[in-house]
């Protein structure tokens, strides 16, 4: 049986701007057989609820009506993320960054050689992703092309949306993972692109990935940046100004750009297509420039903490118009969901205010050296993320026209998260709008996996709780 | 049938010292009918398991064999928590200390004067607590008598160790919820003391609860400090320094002493019974009383994290050889877990170094100002807590003597938590010493009440994932 279409009558809470959402406790949308939304009608009564879909031409038609305690709301965007460093989640929190890199990273990562163990491993890390809510994800993966291939593969196949990306590293990494000449690895960054354009998904798309200015010669970036150029749909994601002595060994490297951004800048590399992560500790001029280059942020507070590496000035970003959207930074991060994220970026923002109050640093603007508030939490971990992978006008809320990339989020007892105190137990009544917006501050501060019934990607059901087919 | 001792085999984590742990593969021990661990014999070979047994007279009798990926650890000691902020968790992330205490925190505990509502809620709270691994709970209740009773019947009744106290509250309180005067909050205090000794438990402990010196007048605080030095058991907490307008509040309110801390020791209450929740803002002659009352600290890092509180010194603290234990401070804090505080608390460290780093501070000492490794969290998420508690010589590790107030961990695929990549899923050999370290590692920053298979007090199975009973 085709499903043309799925009506869906309940909570949703929807992300507007960086200031505002709404928590809709009676919602009534229409999601088509193509995945996209038709139309939502903001406010129906129950009673009304026939007479609504009769006006849309629909009689007689099931509705999936949600439970109270339950809400839907857009999937999570995760910016920045390394699918082959999963197995090792949760080790090596001793280190900062170029020994984790060298003593964690490397080693687990140049096992992805064996398309076997790719093979093996890759699908049971794609399926956590997705059961964490992340609808869009970003993937490095290793230097290596097939076992690339195989992530994109895994992808498609499981659903979710995303970008892949062969890291390109020849240089300042181990013998044994490292590509052996800038030829070989644009040639297998090629292949890489066509690659993911023949598996025709809409959903997969490939990525340029220099793994960081360290770990690639100019002329690799320059030709990183020729590919950007002659391609106006090609996406790029790399590493910047995450670690004080990361940021001194790249100058060093490249004594001809002034600054870290300047670096990519010079290459060609620093377009509005470009998703830069961590950002922690970029000077004035380098804020500048990427405003003006209109590239995006992805702030991982989680690894940004873990691996000691300082809190980003994510209120700055936002002050100046610059994008931002949250990564969770496997294994750099030792937890794979956008939640824990959005409860380090509380806390990084707290923390930073503090610290200026006592710096006496500006808080002038809007968001800058203040604590963001969830509505500004909910839109980064979203919209902010859409915006980033320049997806916006696609997913990162619910409207007519976007696709259906969506949770149904409970925070009900039955949902057994015992973090989560199960909302008016046994409450009857349709959650107020107040109610609801207390839902989401709790899923957002003690959720987990178990809180996600169900994850939706272009109207497909992927993943969640009840989701049997998962990893 | 009564069980007359159990019998386990297989890998131990032991905390040792605030910076030695053993991980031990093929440990065997036997925990007597009264709950006591009788002897340990730290490496076994399974081949060699009957001998052993053998030569401690024991023949032909069951052993509880820990599957791979599965090890025993001492359960988490909770030193500062509110049982009846707990159907609040997880909101009001947007006020610090004392806006947070009148919207949010003062309206839920003012419901505990309903008796029905406590009997309702406390069940599942405590439940919540020793799923998550908590052997040892410092709860504060409220200031109502009949609901504090309850809470001590609960726990008693659900087996866990805890120390329960009614707040102390007779000024700068809402009108609904304070005690009408010093009399009426002593005779109350005195009322529930008899009865949690007259309920026969080895298990729940009274303990003073003055909530901060702003909620009590001078005289409240000298009668407290004369029932503490009347009864040289009776255990003591509160909170200090936690925020800065509490810190300027409580300064103002006793001008006759010159420090936050210099409150309380004049009031008689700075003792080594005491425990002292948050300890963000002290000055260097507070750490120095501190030091010699041999009073212990409750390090909460969620809660300062979450309310803006700030970032406690806790390596400062530990080079002073102060006693310090962590606190999950709900609703404060937003997880009942004491691995989030386990994870905030390793944050903390490292934001509180790098923050040194650029003001040049001194870290001299083994702990000030660097960051905390696994095994000072371990110790002091246990054996730290337990010194805190008074109570390292019944609890805090598995030595001979000492009660098994332990944890079976399972960081198996099977344990169900998809945050922790299953260690070699499949690998069928007995882990190494350094494979256990990993466990232990991936358990502290993964982990949640999925890897809590089963949760004793005094050798009684009283919760975990596996307890059926559960609330």
């Amino acid at each position: 049986m085709t499903i043309l279409f799925t009506v869906y009558y309940g909570a949703v809470i929807n992300p507007e701007s960086l200031t505002t959402f709404k928590a809709l406790p009676r919602c009534l949308f229409l999601v088509n057989g193509d995945g996209y939304i038709d139309w939502i009608v903001d406010d129906v009564e129950s009673s009304d609820l026939q007479n609504v879909l009769a006006s849309k031409g629909l009689i007689d038609i099931d509705v999936y009506v949600l439970k109270n305690g339950e809400f839907v709301m857009p999937g999570f965007v995760d910016t920045h993320t390394h699918a082959p460093q999963v197995p090792n989640i949760g080790s090596g929190q001793q280190y900062e960054l170029l020994d984790w890199l060298e003593n964690v990273t490397f080693p687990m990562e140049s096992k992805f050689s064996d398309a076997e163990f790719a093979r093996k491993t890759y699908p049971s890390v794609v399926q956590r992703f997705i059961n964490a809510g992340t609808t869009t994800c970003c993937y490095y993966a290793t230097i290596h092309l097939e076992a690339t291939k195989i992530l994109a593969d895994v992808v498609k196949h499981q659903g979710q949306r995303a970008f892949v990306g062969k890291c390109n590293m020849n240089r300042n990494s181990p013998d044994n993972y490292r590509e052996s000449s800038e030829e070989e690895s644009i040639a297998a960054t090629k292949e890489l692109i066509a690659y993911i354009q023949s598996i025709d998904s809409d959903l997969v798309h490939p990525i340029l990935t220099p793994r960081f200015a360290i770990s690639c010669t100019s002329p690799l970036l320059s030709s990183l940046g020729d590919m950007l150029k002659s391609d106006p749909n090609l996406a790029i994601q790399t590493h910047i100004s995450e670690n004080q002595n990361e940021v001194k060994l790249t100058l060093e490297l490249f004594s001809e750009s002034t600054t870290y951004a300047g670096v990519y800048d010079d290459h060609g590399l620093l377009t509005e297509r470009m998703i830069l992560a961590h950002a922690v500790h970029l000077g004035e001029s380098e804020l500048q420039l990427i405003a003006v280059r209109k590239a995006g942020i992805s702030h991982c507070p989680t690894s940004n903490f873990n691996l000691r590496s300082g809190m980003a000035k994510v209120g700055e970003m936002l002050d100046r118009g610059i994008k931002v959207g949250l990564g969770t930074d496997v294994s750099g991060g030792y937890s794979p969901s956008i939640l824990t994220a959005v409860q380090h970026t509380s806390i990084c923002s707290k923390m930073v205010a503090n610290h200026s109050m006592h710096q006496s640093s500006s808080s002038n603007g809007t968001f800058a050296n203040k604590q963001l508030p969830m509505t500004t939490l909910l839109y980064l971990a979203t919209m902010g993320g859409a915006e980033v992978c320049n997806l916006s006008h696609k997913i990162g809320n619910l409207q007519p026209g976007k696709s259906f990339d969506a949770l149904i989020v409970s925070v009900r007892h039955d949902a057994g998260n015992p973090a989560v105190w199960g909302f008016e137990d046994d409450f009857e009544h349709v959650p107020t709008k107040e109610e609801l917006e207390g839902f989401l501050e709790r899923f957002l501060f003690c959720g987990d996996d178990r809180n996600i019934s169900k994850v939706f990607v272009q109207g497909r059901l992927v993943g969640g709780k009840s989701f049997v087919k998962g990893a």
